[in-house]
């Protein structure tokens, strides 16, 4: 019941990230529909995708569609008071990709993958979502420009990876690998840390 | 074979949107061959990405690689003469819209898959390819943007799942759902309705 | 032994011309490794996900994604050194292709596919890296606007179906198409030969 929950703040927080870009660009809207959909959806899709696991996963539960419907409509209506919930969208944000990353290391492990391409799996579900967002509005994706959000999801994959050698059961890895990655975030924007952009020195 | 016609029509139609839309960024022979062929073959590949069905139809029937190369030279040799058909153009593009939304549906049922996802899956066989073209050439999709496209799409799916619940052979279901989306399109575009642009009120 | 080194050597460099192509847009370390990894990955993920063949290749083999990791991490140490290895990088670059173009060939045969869609998937093997590169970072792919390149595969696929007729070994035919594809790309290089852009005459 609790992960269900989580699963859902995380796809309405993603939705409204979708919704947000979607304005910005002035969409229509069927457009901020689309766009809201595949920046929930858009990362397990690609996942789905990549290990064979078909009809993808949205396909087969129609909660989805209907929670991301609901949320478009109400990030409509709601639009101009979006701003003063921009810091829980945030925290849901987070938590999201916490959780998105432990679900998608679990579906490489099913797959038998090796835990190099479960965090890779892991980083796809939780950030790609946000890239094709971006390239769909004709956009860098910002996740290839500034924040730590990827390499959040990366170290807690390692992490994960590490924590379930210990002799404890799986599920406190499990559940501290979606804390650490929440917490690399948090704390890299609170002290706003980032990668180094990389560029040629001499022209 | 009137199915097959309106296919091949659907598809010439699509692939000569391509070879405008990438002529206006003055790619090159190459380019203007991949543009049309995405166009025309983009939405039915991602439906048959999502459910499984591989390889894609596409690969399995080399008639649609024939018609859109046939379609391209055609296109470039005639390219001054082009505007000339555009109303023609629209209408079998129209045309194309409805039939391929119904295909998709279709082949959401032949996938076990719920109601709503049919319609969401005859939306991306109709849709897709033009997104898939406009990132291509690096715009943001024009359906996203306006006129009503997509929504044609989605109504005549609805419309779909409540007619097949009446007492007639599907059949009839069938081609009034090919009808109704064209109907939608061509009193959109004669009326100029298209859907309300989602922005921010204030700053 | 010498066909590893070969795809070593070129998803080296496909890898270099991606970190190059994100240095320009001063993405940050994520978003180069990245960039990196679909330009070397890219074209043989969407041929394994239009033929289904799941989980796609580079998931079942971690030696692809520990050699890129290499290959960026020297290019950004040595990114002021990268433009004295420019020439050795094309022709890494151009074997890289040859040898996709035949690695697709043979994935298409496999599959019971047709020859146009063999040639189809080797073409897809050898560009669409650079295409979804070209994409992430905000550009029409380079190889729609300039370049023989995807032609240059093109022809090697059909000199391949040709060749496979004599009544020789498989694997001459096989060696020579790779030939074939460098030639016709080293040439047209050398001869600054390119497709025409197609564009209407009249407004």
């Amino acid at each position: 019941m609790f992960y269900f929950v989580i699963d859902i703040l995380g796809i309405v927080a993603f939705a409204i990230s979708g919704v947000m870009v979607a304005m910005d660009k002035k969409l229509d809207l069927f457009g901020v529909f689309i766009i809201a959909f595949v920046t929930a959806i858009g990362g397990g899709t690609l996942r789905d995708l990549l290990i064979g696991n078909t009809p993808v996963l949205w396909m087969q539960e129609s909660i989805y569609v209907y929670v991301i419907a609901g949320t478009v409509v109400f990030s409509i209506v709601f639009r101009d008071q979006l701003k003063y919930v921009r810091k829980s969208l945030f925290l849901f944000d987070t938590i999201g990709i916490g959780l998105y990353t432990m679900v998608g290391i679990s579906h490489g492990l099913n797959a038998g993958l090796l835990p190099v391409m479960c965090i890779a799996l892991g980083t796809i579900t939780a950030c790609f979502g946000g890239v094709i967002r971006d390239i769909l509005c004709n956009e860098i994706p910002v996740i290839f420009r500034k924040e730590i959000y990827a390499t959040a999801c990366i170290m807690g994959g390692v992490s994960y990876f590490l924590l379930r050698k210990l002799p404890y059961d799986d599920a406190y890895a499990f559940v501290a690998t979606i804390l650490i990655v929440i917490g690399i975030r948090l704390l890299a924007v609170r002290f706003k840390i980032s990668l180094p952009n990389i560029y040629r020195s001499v022209k």
